[in-house]
């Protein structure tokens, strides 16, 4: 293996601590940052993520306050607790699990929660200030997440060419617009490749930094990677696996056994991309509390 | 010259046409779109432009009140002024002629008016929408005139490299954006290049569709240029030229003469974009009637 380990685990930690310290300080100013986590039905995968948020949260000295919503729920009903926690000034972040059940229109609960208390970043208002460059706002969580990573690696992105494969509107958009910022820790010549893309391993090839966040298992190959670059896999997908007592394993977008012998440095799958995206809403949160009651 | 010529007048007295009938078509229904278009203080460009809108809205059938406030006006006022727009179900569209004064903050100007009535697509909720892929909010002018320029010349970026030189609020990252939509007349794979960028010539080299929004008189040359790629020009530079009457003429960030021949089309300067930006302030604000009164 060249590649250096871009290790999620203890770059994670390192921004958790620095958050819990966070919520120390603003504790002492009487201001105490608390989480609403919405959850509707009973979905598994949701349930542990769910859980896991609320778990950081205690970690961290953050409150939560966990709403379970049966799978049949009412819209109306939805969005009457939503607005409550827009109105309830002792919350300061409010998440949405999804998906959704299918009575629920996603797009609709996005729209409903305050900009201001929207700490996964999803609202129009705080994806456009991100396009816009203004930093009132929130950050999304993965996309941050990826940020940080190249940030606490000492990977500086300014004039560097960055491929982000895949355009999905929670991580290759808003991603790219974090990239091609003006701005330190940013400033990337930025390329979006994704399915309506011809010669796309042209694209990637040329690419001083390369993030995965197509969703498919194993996609970029060792043969599509200049030497040296770095390589940051979004993915989490589970695969087939007769070998592994759960049947599955989890795999990224990136083929890390050939890619590592490539890439100068690249995250692992598990424990690259996805301890970030955790630490960031609780990162998220604590700048809504602070936003919102230290004026 | 072996380019042909992407003419912005032709299509958007075009695109006028099919607003002058939408205009109609509302009118039998009781409705008549207006534009508030708000200029403080004196500038001769800005009184210029503000003219030719207030002008064009005539033309089409479409209603304008024009407010002038004077170069001191105090903040207050201003913002005093946006606020009886926004609550004004005659006015459908507002537009502050930008730059104002130094005592106005333009940021607090475009995020005072009301997203439904931001026919300028400033306002960071439909900068979001736009970036999201969300049709329901409005198009950027500058921007929204490029892809129709190519949608009507009949040039569709699915699938080609488009290269947008700059990265500015106003014109490169909302037509990056709208160039990787899934969607129909985009699609394309995306590079910005900017200020930041190294080797950016070989990025442009590389580029089946270049659009150049960088601000530099001429910057994009022949040599920059794949033989076959369509040129797009969003520059508009004043530049001194003795022989000229006035001392100076208006020249493209294109180097026109020099890509005309290798380019196989390519817009001009005055003559290719902007006229569609007006025709599309236009466009957007019938849409914006619509959206208000057509339930």
């Amino acid at each position: 293996m060249s590649a250096s380990l871009i290790d999620g685990k203890t770059i994670s930690a390192k921004v958790n601590q620095e958050t819990a310290n966070m919520v120390e300080e603003l504790k002492k100013q009487g201001i105490h940052p608390c989480l609403a986590v919405i959850l509707i039905g009973e979905d598994p995968a949701s349930q542990i993520y769910v859980r896991s948020k609320v778990a950081r949260c205690a970690e961290l000295g953050i409150l939560s306050r966990k709403h379970v919503l049966p799978q049949d729920a009412r819209p109306e009903d939805v969005f009457a607790l939503i607005d409550s926690l827009n109105k309830d000034p002792e919350v300061h972040g409010i998440l949405v699990q999804f998906p959704p059940p299918p009575q629920i229109d996603e797009k609709a609960v996005v729209d409903a929660i305050l900009p201001e208390k929207d700490v996964d970043c999803f609202h129009p208002q705080n994806v456009g200030k991100l396009l816009l460059g203004e930093t009132d706002g929130f950050s999304p969580c993965t996309p941050q997440g990826v940020m940080t990573l190249l940030e606490e690696s000492n990977i500086d992105p300014s004039g560097k060419h960055a491929v982000v494969i895949g355009r999905s509107n929670i991580v290759g958009k808003p991603l790219a617009a974090l990239l091609m910022q003006k701005a330190k820790g940013a400033n990337a010549t930025v390329t979006v490749v994704h399915s309506g893309s011809k010669n796309m391993e042209d694209f990637v090839r040329n690419a001083d930094i390369v993030i995965a966040a197509i969703g498919k298992p194993e996609f970029v190959r060792g043969s599509m990677i200049k030497p040296g670059a770095v390589v940051v896999d979004v993915g989490i997908n589970r695969v087939q696996d007769a070998s592994s007592p759960k049947g599955y394993k989890v795999v990224g977008d990136v083929c890390f056994d050939e890619v590592k012998e490539v890439a100068s440095a690249i995250t692992p799958v598990p424990g690259g991309v996805g301890p970030m995206t955790i630490a960031m809403l609780m990162r998220n949160t604590v700048k809504a509390a602070k936003l919102q009651c230290v004026k």
